[in-house]
């Protein structure tokens, strides 16, 4: 007889099967004030590791870390108009503190730019001070009329980046590399998603940008998610806030800006990248617990054996939990590992015991064998890196598998309705293909080279579109 | 001809001489909307350092990290009559959101008991879920009339934890061992600042508690500053969200609460407890830079060992930086990081590298001697822990030396006016008594017994209460 699935199979409905994923494996819960949620401990330990994964990589490209109020005067909003354009309808608004209405209201910072650069005026006098390299890990609001959790919530956590240059130069290459070393490489190499580095089209550009680079990810339904942007500001802001240096042969020039930023989103785009019908599957380098040790039953030599494998697997530098929780029933907790997607469950009972082995129960391929129980320590790593790579080396087939190439919209239109990304030459689509396309709910998620690089402008010769309907 | 003071000094007017540190050292700066502040990245440095000490002690003590929204409906408040009358003139309000007027307005979060319990009632089901371990890092809001950078500020950052038992021993020892664990391992053994564990007096206590335990730091200025808190709650909340477990007999039980928190407050704590005339001391410890290494010139030789010496000290597991900003005169430098209180600077140059030495300036104990260059990473780690030993013993010196055993209210409120704090029986003190006090700006800071362990009860025989003037 077929057990009945804990989830809705992925095929039946995706938007459901996400649903599912997310209270089955209690990743998050809806907050009571509409569009917010709270992250349950599951969750919120995958995102603590992609926090010290990405802030390791932000401390390594020079910038340092800081902290800027949540609250902006109301007024500090209108000084760039762009800007101000593309978040006032987002805004949360606090009209009383302290038990009185406010002189000003202010907004509920829905990104950080405006306040940042008012104190990147102050703090830039010289050439000396350039380049002035900062990130804030911070909770922003932008409110949601159609929420879903950690891909559309009226709050959510972030990083975002803010630099100001003495060059054009010099902010647009730190822009390409935090797009390259921090973004890309986290996301390949440590989410194992296999994201798409390009530019974003002017109609898809930040408020207030000169170009927006964009790293996309196909999830599993062929739907594009944007999973991390880096902007050339130029010096729209620099203008607006004055934020000049005084330069070596003693002139007052305008800064050059950066900002970048990427957020709890990514949690959204891992479940929808690796997920299956079981449930999530978590790559081991990111993975808050790699190997999960069970005791199959409330024996005294079976506790103490998975207390002693714990043990060394954590000496052995692997992120080890010991599941010795025998008053809920086995099945219950192997499915439940199974549903959190902890890449390798080591299941002890009495008889493997009186072996020597245990059963390594592989979630990413699938799959158990026996394994020598002292082999582990010296096994397991091997076993978590081919892991990875299979994840990584699965997301790349899906998306070259559901990219089409084309040459009219309607081709393209067609190839993302049958669940995939077409690409199609900028120089046939342009601003009005893409408008033509927005009909049917089809973005450009990003401009690329023939050769898969980044092109240095829009109308670079030969730039190719990637388009796909979107997150 | 002596230097004019880049501080004011603290015998002068110790509140101007904390400011001028937090401005000098490029701690923090005061943020538009009035209370609020930015925390710059040598501040942030210091603050993440305090994050990663105490995330992971308090993991140790079994708890997991969780996030929940920043917005609390209006309603939620109500729910416990205490709790909401404690915080209810300090609330923030948002009334509007997304460019319309909110059904329900929503408070940003002073506090998060009541959006965690609402969430502790569906999550705790059976005695298995329990204890239920949980703690936030979050910002959270409370409008201030009085605001002062790092300790009263509008919006600060801070740990908060919540947590669910079976058993009212289980949570009363579950606070005691965050008390003790979390927090007072912490604040001696890292900030170096010699704390006094007690019991708050009832009127003292967390709006909605049974039993506060706090944590007070004497300061330089003789006041003393509340470190951070944890509280036994009862079952207070569970009967306002009627949390309630199923216990092995099957019968439905409340569960018995604790909350603890701790915060950027513990910034300004140590500016206070081991700043000086010249600035900033930092524990080593603590310290986010423990040695920086100076070229005194721009000189290739100085600058490639500047870089060397760097490289050594950080592969020998000491947080080093390099200064090689020789465009700023050395002078000028060495003074920033005296202001900035980096526990050891080796400062290189031409000379020196003749010699094979280096010239080694300790901030904590003062003076300066040439030392060898190759030693460099045998001896510093050695230098530090002594300077870290120093600092806690000035901070136990002081505290002892400026507090005196009183028998009257008189002579508590003169040992407080003359900068420090007294001790006398709360058999004689009592409520009245703190009423008394509270007229010359006196408070019980906490309740110690005989032996300063921390009594059982407000009422145990030979309890001693603890007052002074306090931030």
């Amino acid at each position: 007889m077929a057990k009945a699935p804990v989830l809705t199979p992925q095929a039946d409905d995706f938007p459901r099967w996400y649903q599912d994923v997310i209270n089955k494996a209690e990743l998050a819960d809806n907050g009571p004030v509409r569009g917010t949620m709270v992250i349950r401990p599951y969750g919120y330990g995958i995102w603590e590791r992609m926090q010290q994964e990405l802030d390791a990589r932000i401390k390594a490209a020079g910038a340092r870390n800081a902290y800027f109020p949540l609250f902006i005067p109301q007024s500090y909003l209108a000084k760039e108009a762009e800007h101000v354009e593309g978040f006032a309808p987002e805004l949360a608004v606090v009209t009383h503190g302290g038990g009185k209405q406010l002189e000003e209201p202010a907004v509920v910072r829905p990104t950080s730019e405006m306040i940042i650069n008012d104190y990147f005026a102050k703090w830039v006098q010289s050439y000396r001070d350039l380049p002035l390299l900062i990130n804030q890990w911070a909770n922003v609001v932008r409110w949601e009329m159609r929420p879903r959790v950690f891909l559309r919530t009226t709050e959510f956590l972030w990083q975002e980046g803010h630099t100001a240059h003495a060059t054009y130069e010099d902010a647009r290459d730190y822009a390409a590399r935090i797009h390259r070393d921090v973004y890309a490489d986290f996301m390949v190499n440590t989410l194992a998603i296999d994201v798409v580095l390009g530019r974003k089209s002017p109609a898809e550009r930040f408020a207030g940008a000169i170009n927006t680079l964009t790293l996309e990810g196909m999830m599993r339904d062929g739907k594009a998610l944007q999973m991390g942007t880096s902007h050339e500001l130029g010096q729209n802001f620099a203008r607006a806030f004055d934020t000049r240096y005084l330069s070596k042969d003693g002139s007052r020039e305008l800064v050059w800006q950066t900002s970048w930023g990427s957020s709890t989103r990514m949690v959204g785009g891992l479940i929808m990248s690796h997920g299956d019908d079981n449930g999530l599957r978590v790559p081991p380098r990111l993975a808050p617990v790699q190997v999960v040790v069970l005791a199959i039953k409330d024996d005294e030599a079976v506790l103490a054996k998975v207390r002693e494998i714990g043990a060394a697997l954590t000496a052995a530098g692997i992120r080890a939990e010991v599941d010795d929780r025998t008053d809920t029933p086995f099945g219950r907790r192997a499915v439940d590992w199974e549903l959190k997607g902890v890449p390798a469950r080591i299941e002890v009972g009495p008889r493997d015991l009186a072996a020597g082995t245990a059963m390594l129960a592989r979630r990413i391929p699938g799959g158990k064998e026996p394994v020598a129980i002292d082999a582990l320590p010296t096994l397991l790593p091997g076993v978590l890196e081919e892991d990875q790579a299979l994840l990584l080396r699965q997301s790349r087939e899906r998306r070259e598998e559901r990219t089409t190439d084309v040459r009219t919209i309607e081709d393209a239109v067609a190839a993302a309705a049958a669940g995939g990304w077409a690409r199609i030459p900028w120089s046939e689509l342009g601003a009005e293909g893409e408008a033509r396309l927005a009909q049917d709910a089809v973005t450009v998620r990003c401009l690329v080279a023939e050769d898969g690089s980044v092109p240095e402008s829009d109308d670079a010769p030969g730039t190719i579109a990637i388009v796909g309907r979107a997150y």
